[in-house]
């Protein structure tokens, strides 16, 4: 049993809905500016706006586990964590994890061998990264915890190996080259949130009360899905814009925003 | 609690549902309209769109909040405040003000430095204004209401500069001017609603009764979104396709908004 204050079950109340909003709208806009794409740049928006929605789905789901989670009566904001279904946002991160990675594969346009080999590697590490996590989110001990948690570190660690040191050599195109760095970092700075928030979802040296540990965990992963999808997708959208005018402006047409829909 | 006549509380239902209704319509009209306009000035109409969505996303909530927090027998109209969920509102402006600003930049089609610099600085001012105006709005205390509320007008104010002083110096075409005029007195009109409602959800020495203050607060808010979102986009839309018209009519073709769609 966690005993919050009104402010706190709101804060993770309106987090959760904010993030139904906020994926609802990416779908929109994903979906709209992949028709300003040429076809063989559009994937990248098309799967930006597949991510948004499953994850709509899951924060709507995840919403109405936090509503059912609150017991007493009205005055009253305990919730009852065995209540809570951790297992939602574990069914989204396997399913959007892998396709993150793989537009961010697609979007550069390497050659084909290298794209299915970088492909492949990244999406299995990624299946294995959420497999390994989610034993350790639903484990009581703390040994279990640790272990699962190191576990899943592995393949994390492996992804990271591959964004920052394969993909550094690949070849890409110039225009696109600051947009790929800066990506790199909000992966870094983003998906180091959820780490943060599974050592706070247990027992952990940090934070004393269990309350505010749940929250700042609820908060902090609502905050990262956000920028992990919504935001990630928009820097993937403008790499892909940025390559498909630097093609017209080879090809010696008009920018390609003003001609693609032709 | 607040005892609401049948009439009271029926109207800020309705106002509710009406907004429900007209955003679901903005959403339509601006995606079907966005259509028309050329690529490079689509941006504005999607944007609409999108907000319009997530707007209708919020007030279903809220809509959902304001039954929910009808206590007592069906004869009476008693609401829990405590059972409102004022957070809807702050999530909707969390993600929807700054798309307003954002928008407002993008129809203007300024160089792109002019427009990262504005769009930056406006988008800040906006999440600051909306982040600092929560705490007020849900604090018990007059003293927090006050402080939480001033603060929040620094950024408002510095938004309220930036659109009339700085835009009023840019390299805007012609054709927009007035336009652009209008809008901005539109956001100073309809802006400033917000605060005075945000003053009659607390102790104010303007209204006694509080369940008075409350329907006006919660029909204010709703019209003051109707005149700052679908509204607000009619004009911007309006912008976008007088500017498309007029790059038409000096490139000797046909008016934009009959050719585009070819």
């Amino acid at each position: 049993m966690l005993e919050l204050t009104r402010g706190e079950y709101l804060l993770v109340y309106n987090s959760l809905s904010f993030v139904v909003a906020a994926m609802g709208a990416g779908v929109i806009f994903f979906l709209v500016t992949s028709r300003r794409l040429p076809d063989h740049h559009k994937a990248p928006a098309i799967i930006s706006a597949i991510i948004c929605a499953i994850a709509a789905y899951h924060y709507f789901r995840i919403f109405g586990t936090w509503e059912a989670a609150r017991i007493g009566d009205s005055g009253d904001y305990t919730i009852d964590k065995a209540l809570l279904n951790e297992g939602y946002r574990y069914a989204d991160w396997l399913l959007t994890v892998p396709l993150l990675l793989a537009e961010l594969v697609l979007v550069l346009g390497l050659t084909k061998d290298r794209t299915r080999s970088l492909m492949t590697r990244l999406i299995i590490a990624a299946i294995l990264m959420i497999a390994l996590g989610y034993p350790g989110e639903i484990a009581s001990d703390a040994g279990a915890q640790t272990l699962w948690g190191v576990l899943s570190s592995i393949p994390f660690a492996y992804i990271l190996y591959v964004l920052f040191v394969e993909l550094g050599k690949a070849d890409v195109a110039p225009a696109a080259k600051e947009k790929l760095i800066g990506l790199r970092y909000l992966i870094l700075g983003v998906w180091g949130v959820y780490p943060i928030a599974y050592i706070l979802g247990h027992d952990n040296p940090f934070i004393d009360d269990p309350a505010t540990a749940e929250v700042l965990r609820q908060v902090g992963y609502s905050l990262a899905d956000v920028l992990a999808k919504p935001l990630y997708g928009l820097i993937i959208v403008s790499i892909a814009f940025t390559l498909a005018r630097d093609e017209a402006a080879t090809a010696g047409t008009a920018p390609a925003s003003e001609t693609v829909t032709a």
